[in-house]
């Protein structure tokens, strides 16, 4: 398999289907709908439709159908990132060598845009066709999980605690709750929402989490990791932003090696984690070992 | 009937339910949930869902099981007064008398606030225990209109459309498309809400939908006249607000004369739409004439 692009294909199919499933600039007001495009595709990786997709594949479930729902995490995750960039928040002029929403197109605009994604996320999980796997039942399990990975005890979360502590109360458990629910919780909930909407629970509801759990350490120690030894081209924002900011990181907790050895062991977690599936869940195994080996 | 005692006594119930259905300070980070709590118990008269268990009354429906979703809608207007009052919006300092809650607790706080609000909302309604009426099938109905109400084409396109219209540009269809938008579809769908998840449809819900238009609107025009003619310490809130913003309002454009008739005839559709029912519609038709009525 050549996995980026594999990847870069599945990106695309959920790009088409953003595409379709969020108003344009032409439905009334122009303005709000131009905003969230904006930063909806400003060129995300769309790993947690991704996810849930791949989570579905390796379950046997019908990819087409469960799109609007992988699409909602995709608006979630880009509605943090507006509200994350915010003044009163972070702060932060760019995004992705672009200027962030507010930049663009003014705070009250890019609130706005922040709540119509998360809004029209619970919207675009009511869309799904129902049929024999996607029963209304689990649909509202749905809704259920993705608030609860969404809310104060997942992303809202993390973000607070993030806010709230600086580096110098900082220690390993509090960096361990910031990644688990800050970023954790989508990945994890993506993998559950394409495990749930494919009829599945049980054993393999709790092997695909794990997965996931193990998948989004792994990403965060590995980007904790590239902000200090990577490229700014090749990784597509300035580097060294957490020392500037006085962030804790996982380097900065453990040391470089422990780190790398750290990354390593979660990639080895979440493989073991899904050894008993056929190679329907080869796209899972490479991309864990895509999120760690790659230099961007 | 006494109807104030009365509204109060289903306030009263639906403030033991919040209370109940949302996180204490005593869950971690406590923080966010003492501010969204602060704001959500800054004591709103509770209209939203009211109107939700009064239209699920009038259709026989089970009040305590619909409950959790009756409370997502006032989870979804306090969110929106939170963002709302931020500096980006409005940039409120006082509501309802008490500090704002970015006055209170920071703007980065505020702004978490209202996110976990309106995702806390969604994960109510799949809260709301499943029988003969409350099907599955209805509670996803609920939050495909939830989620439409609180969009760019309902709540959110209201607020879009309030701030990028200046005093000078408006006219008598972006004053209502405002009013539509940014009050009266959560009014709409608290009303449809009630009537769908106690199992009915066709007639009954075109009916209570036009009722609650009219409520709507009447619940409107009545609060830009007692802005105009109200006295500041029964309205609870400054008067005259409008003029020094520079706001379009009811008595502005048709004047104070033409905008008391239409209130009073918003007030008459509204009794008129639900005419059919017998004394278990009552309390509504109570409500909409102390909309009208009151100087408060």
């Amino acid at each position: 398999m050549d996995f980026e692009k594999e990847l870069k294909k599945r990106a695309a199919g959920v790009n088409e289907a953003l595409d379709r499933l969020v108003p344009t600039v032409r439905a009334y007001p122009g303005i709000i709908h131009e905003a969230l495009r904006y930063s909806l595709f400003a060129g995300g990786k769309r790993l947690r439709p991704v996810l849930a997709l791949a989570a579905a594949e390796v379950m046997g479930g019908c990819c087409r159908d469960i799109m609007p729902a992988a699409c909602s995490l995709e608006l979630i995750h880009t509605y943090s990132l507006i509200h994350d960039d915010l003044p009163a928040m972070d702060n932060d002029d760019l995004r992705r060598g672009m200027p962030t929403c507010h930049k663009k197109y003014g705070e009250a605009i890019a609130l706005l845009a922040g709540d119509a994604l998360l809004t029209r996320a619970f919207e675009l999980i009511s869309m799904c066709p129902v049929n024999k796997a996607i029963t209304p039942e689990r649909l509202i399990k749905v809704v259920s999980e993705i608030s609860g990975a969404a809310g104060t005890g997942g992303l809202i979360g993390g973000q607070v605690v993030d806010i709230i502590s600086s580096s110098r109360n900082m220690d390993a458990g509090i960096l361990e709750y910031i990644h688990k629910n800050k970023t954790g919780a989508l990945y994890r909930v993506s993998v559950r929402t394409g495990v749930i909407l494919s009829g599945s629970a049980g054993d393999d509801l709790e092997r695909l989490t794990q997965y996931a759990d193990h998948l989004g350490l792994a990403f965060q120690i590995t980007d904790d990791i590239l902000d200090l030894v990577g490229d700014e081209k090749s990784i597509g924002k300035p580097v060294r932003s957490d020392l500037k900011n006085e962030k804790a990181t996982y380097p900065s907790l453990y040391g470089m090696e422990k780190a790398l050895l750290m990354s390593e062991e979660e990639m080895e977690k979440a493989l073991e984690a899904i050894e008993v599936y056929d190679e329907k869940a080869d796209f899972l195994r490479e991309l864990v070992k895509f999120v760690v080996k790659r230099n961007h």
